[in-house]
């Protein structure tokens, strides 16, 4: 362990997650808890956040905090614009923590989070350029380029769960048709095993795995192949060192990466005149938004 | 006119254009020759660019040379790795041709260089970032993120045209199917328009635009559709403050970009809780690659 130490909070629409993180990456502790279910009043989420933050900083020293939160961040990441499984609709959620913990907050989307986390001490460290692909419910991405992320001209970057992958397709949550994450997602992935998606269906689907049951292979292995067709078009259009893979579903290794590598070296164009990025899996699991929001905060600080 | 001069080099399958380029962007000077056929000598190649540059620097003191190459360049931007259109196959251009003119000369696709012109005195002027699509035989493309250009790992980011928009679609020219490119280019617009693709095709195009010719407008629908489509998964993948489409067939200006921008308002997640980029003709038109490669040598030696 090293240096001062930052606490991560990655809030997601189940779950938040709080870490203490030291300055080389090491995870001095953590805790789980549930999120306050959506239609509850936004003091509700803002009251448990800080009594997580304050039950895991209990008798240390925390210099900064970082939250990762599974929704649109505005430019000047100060408020969370909009966020399907959570409350806030425009709060000034930075300003509001800061205030209630007198200590200096960093705001980003989790999918953002995680990919810094990677390139920082993950699967993606040392890359000249990454892609994330995060397989949940849906799918979370980020771009980052030389190191840092490419976050867009309205923050909305890396939305590449609803690039069209087949016209005129499947409805998505969305609105529109036709959406990737209709046909890549760890939710898809349990559908497709014959499970109920949920958190346990992830539970059941590693014990599938396991036992090598047939159905579950199949399920990797079509979820696999959308995976590599989307993450072609994706490296035609920017052509990354690496990509990774995370969340839930990237558990399952080479059973969902192997017809994902197959699938994008078949998609992708001049594939036989170019070298292939490597698609590996997350190496943070389910802390990587909260380790990579103390990788901000630390970054914001500096 | 300011500073010292530039001369770039666009280097097509069938045209070989050249600019005098002073530094704030203006051509003092531009002639076209026709490109020697691909299977000619390489030799041959070599010796038209050096002729159409020598004329056109006659009498004149010209500080550096650019040249932006249709195909593939390699990352350390000396060879042209290959094109489908020209002879070279791994050929060091850069350094026989520096060597030939006693001159600095920089290499870039021609793409990069379109979209460098655009950035820097054209309708991406001033923008945080933009992406540069351009209609021709098939799509050409490229992303300016913070004011510079993003090559990729490889060299290769920006193949737009052969992002699949359609499983199991039409068939491209790359050996797969469903391609952008195969719904969305000149060609394509020329085809539906009951025309047979050429440079006369183009003109025929234009004339029948000002007709108000029925084929012509309805092709110009059809594939501003698809333009807007496509771009609706760049932007969501990227977000871009500004996408500029170039090439032939933005000449025809709105009656291609309405359509476009329609369904790019139409395809685009979220597109009611961000702000959508604009959508703009290129202002350089067929100078747009020499001019560019003129910025690049700049750069270069600056």
């Amino acid at each position: 362990m090293s240096g001062q130490l930052a606490l991560g909070i990655d809030l997601g629409g189940t779950k938040l997650l709080v870490a203490l993180v030291a300055e080389d990456g090491e995870v001095v502790a953590s805790a789980q808890h549930a999120t306050p279910e959506r239609d509850r009043p936004v003091e509700d989420l803002m009251t448990a956040v800080v009594g997580a933050v304050q039950d895991l900083a209990q008798g240390r020293e925390v210099a900064m905090v970082g939250l990762a939160a599974a929704g649109f961040v505005d430019p000047t990441r100060s408020r969370v614009v909009f966020a399907p499984h959570l409350a806030w609709r425009g709060d000034d959620v930075r300003a509001d923590l800061a205030d209630r913990l007198g200590l200096p907050v960093a705001l980003d989307n989790d999918a953002n989070c995680a990919a810094l986390a990677e390139a920082t001490y993950g699967a993606a460290r040392g890359a000249s350029s990454a892609l994330m692909v995060t397989l949940g419910t849906g799918i979370g991405g980020a771009l980052l380029l030389g190191g840092r992320l490419w976050r867009g001209a309205n923050g909305m970057a890396g939305e590449f769960g609803h690039m069209e992958v087949e016209r005129g397709g499947r409805e998505c949550q969305c609105g529109r048709t036709g959406c990737w994450e209709q046909y890549c997602s760890g939710h898809e992935i349990a559908r497709l095993a014959g499970q109920v998606p949920s958190v346990e269906s992830g539970e059941g689907l590693a014990r599938a795995r396991r036992e090598g049951d047939e159905a579950a292979l199949r399920a990797h292995e079509v979820v696999g192949e959308w995976l590599g067709r989307g993450v072609a078009n994706l490296v035609a259009a920017f052509d990354p060192a690496v990509v990774v893979v995370g969340g839930g579903a990237a558990a399952a290794g080479d059973m969902l990466l192997e017809p994902a590598r197959r699938a994008l070296a078949d998609s992708l164009v001049a594939a036989e005149h170019r070298s292939l990025p490597v698609l590996v899996p997350a190496a943070l699991g389910s802390l990587a938004g909260a380790v990579g929001a103390t990788v901000l905060a630390r970054r914001e600080q500096a």
